[in-house]
């Protein structure tokens, strides 16, 4: 079959891998009927040494179910089925507590570790009753790309502004106009949110935003940015801060405009490890820090059915798609900020 | 009347200063009846440099009303009074949400900040109304000392606890055995811990722990540490670390010991200002980092009957006593580990 190879910055090719199939009792293979590219997948596509054995690349899709293997219960031939960013159980006491993100069983972990990617014709799911969910809708539904998004980028919105606690009461700020950032918006409006600050300078994606909730837009960085956040919020800052980038000035960003005693929520995977987590940063206020890689798998079951029923639409955030050829073009369109998110349809 | 000055590391004097009075008409004069020496007086006792202009010490007080300004409405002279650690109008929008250590009112702060200092004979008390509480006692009473808890060490454990989210259905370390240390075991106890183990390597100290509620004790740190607690919780961690330090090496024997989708909740004032913050440390697994200056004023009410009616007593974390004169000796035996806490009766 046909998938997606990464050998290096930049260097992303489609090319002919054996075809995958059921190696464990607990596995399914899954033909895809969409995939994505994820702002995350940017990061080695910027900075990856060049090596011999390329990394396999995808970690949303939708698919069909095509073999089993003879200990799957929740699942047959031919169901459509949406899978999380990460492979897990269901059934460890980090899942039991809705962290699936951290499962405990040897095999969960992230796609890629698994040696399987969701940028291809098919795929092998390991431990596929506790990672995929079945979708009641057709494999031809409109509605395909805004289920998709709940393999990643919806549920990851969700848990920045779960774990911000944003509910009615709070004001929150967004950093960053991606894929992410704008379902932050999209989530902490639908978790009751009035006053939302989105950061970003693309005017496309702010204006996504706005739609998606956003009260405010504020295109500056750095210091500046923080300056108009704190003049919008009367000097004070917002409750809650959603940090959906992952690079260290966003953090300080962060720090700028949060309030007293508020949360800086992180879901953009942090691109360094040291940053001011001291008297003057964080301590001096009670700020707290949150966040982390997002247990999408728990969000499924509660998000799914506002998008059956149309009362939000993630799937906007799609404004290119493309045939797996096409993929390569899609990193770059994505890199060069030409695409928001690129849809696969195989 | 003699109060406290600290001039540099090491030197600490018990000297004549003009008699405080209320100069402003919402300030209270209050004479001491008891006051004591804090673990975080002996931060700059180990460093400060040597100062032209000495710093009035002490940030813990129970006294009796002297005078009060025209403008104080809640209190009369001859009340018994406990001050917080901190001066806050208990009336701004953070001092309403429980954040009485980030009072927006250009008065409120710090002792220290406000030129007075709570070792000595008398203190001046800005914004009265709100700092102050009146106890239901006699000043001869003999629960002075666990009361005198209420302005810090006992409402910074229990902060440590609470922004820890300690509950019955938690497991918890506490990171130090000094008075916060013990007494966040105290906090956790009461809120409902079962499992505690508290990391100290002072056997008195560790034995009032157990006193306290701490179910194991680990006197080891660093990695032996961090392994030996593992191995008590069944190489899980604790959903909870209460770091009551606030060295660097005491947070990174939290990142050790923490939970997967734990939290850390730090009461020890950071000597540091940049940590481990990233993939590799709190983002990988969901931990939140959380803590900082305890509102104390916000715990006084719901604390204060525990202690009046005797289900916790505090104020064993007092070992030692002395009059004014005896302050420079009792800092040198805190610094020197012969003394947990040394209670100051003027």
């Amino acid at each position: 079959m046909r998938a997606t190879l990464m050998y290096g910055a930049g260097d992303v090719r489609v090319e002919n891998v054996p075809d995958p199939v059921v190696s464990l009792p607990t596995d399914a293979l899954v033909r895809i009927a969409a995939s994505c590219i994820c702002g995350s997948d940017l990061w080695p596509y910027g900075s990856m040494q060049p090596q011999d054995r390329p990394v396999r690349m995808g970690h949303e899709f939708i698919g069909i179910v095509e073999d089993i293997g003879s200990e799957v219960t929740t699942l047959r031939r031919g169901d459509l089925v949406v899978a999380p960013f990460a492979v897990s159980d269901n059934a460890c006491p980090f899942c039991r507590e809705g962290l699936h993100t951290s499962c405990a069983h040897p095999r969960a972990g992230f796609w890629g570790g698994t040696g399987e990617g969701g940028q291809a014709e098919a795929i092998r799911v390991p431990l596929a009753d506790g990672t995929l969910v079945k979708l009641p809708v057709a494999p031809d539904s409109a509605l395909l790309p805004s289920l998709l998004t709940l393999s990643d980028v919806l549920g990851t919105g969700h848990h920045a502004a779960v774990t911000g606690g944003v509910d009615e009461r709070t004001r929150v700020t967004v950093i960053g106009d991606g894929a992410v950032g704008l379902l932050a918006v999209l989530a902490a409006r639908r978790l009751g949110a009035e006053r939302i600050v989105l950061m970003g300078r693309h005017r496309a994606r702010t204006d996504l935003g706005r739609a998606f909730g956003a009260t405010d837009v504020v295109p500056a960085r750095g210091g500046e940015g923080i300056e108009q956040v704190r003049e919008l919020t009367g000097g004070e800052g917002t409750h809650v801060v959603l940090e959906c980038v992952g690079t260290r000035s966003a953090y300080e960003q962060a720090l700028g405009i949060v309030r007293r005693g508020g949360v800086v929520s992180r879901v953009g995977i942090p691109q360094y490890e040291d940053a001011p987590v001291g008297f003057g940063s964080l301590f001096r206020h009670n700020i707290r820090l949150a966040g982390g890689p997002a247990p999408v798998r728990a969000y499924i079951e509660e998000l799914m059915p506002d998008i059956l029923d149309g009362t939000i639409e993630p799937g906007r955030v799609f404004d290119a798609a493309t045939p797996l050829d096409g993929i390569p073009a899609g990193y770059r369109d994505m890199a060069d900020r030409k695409s928001l998110k690129v849809l696969i349809r195989p």
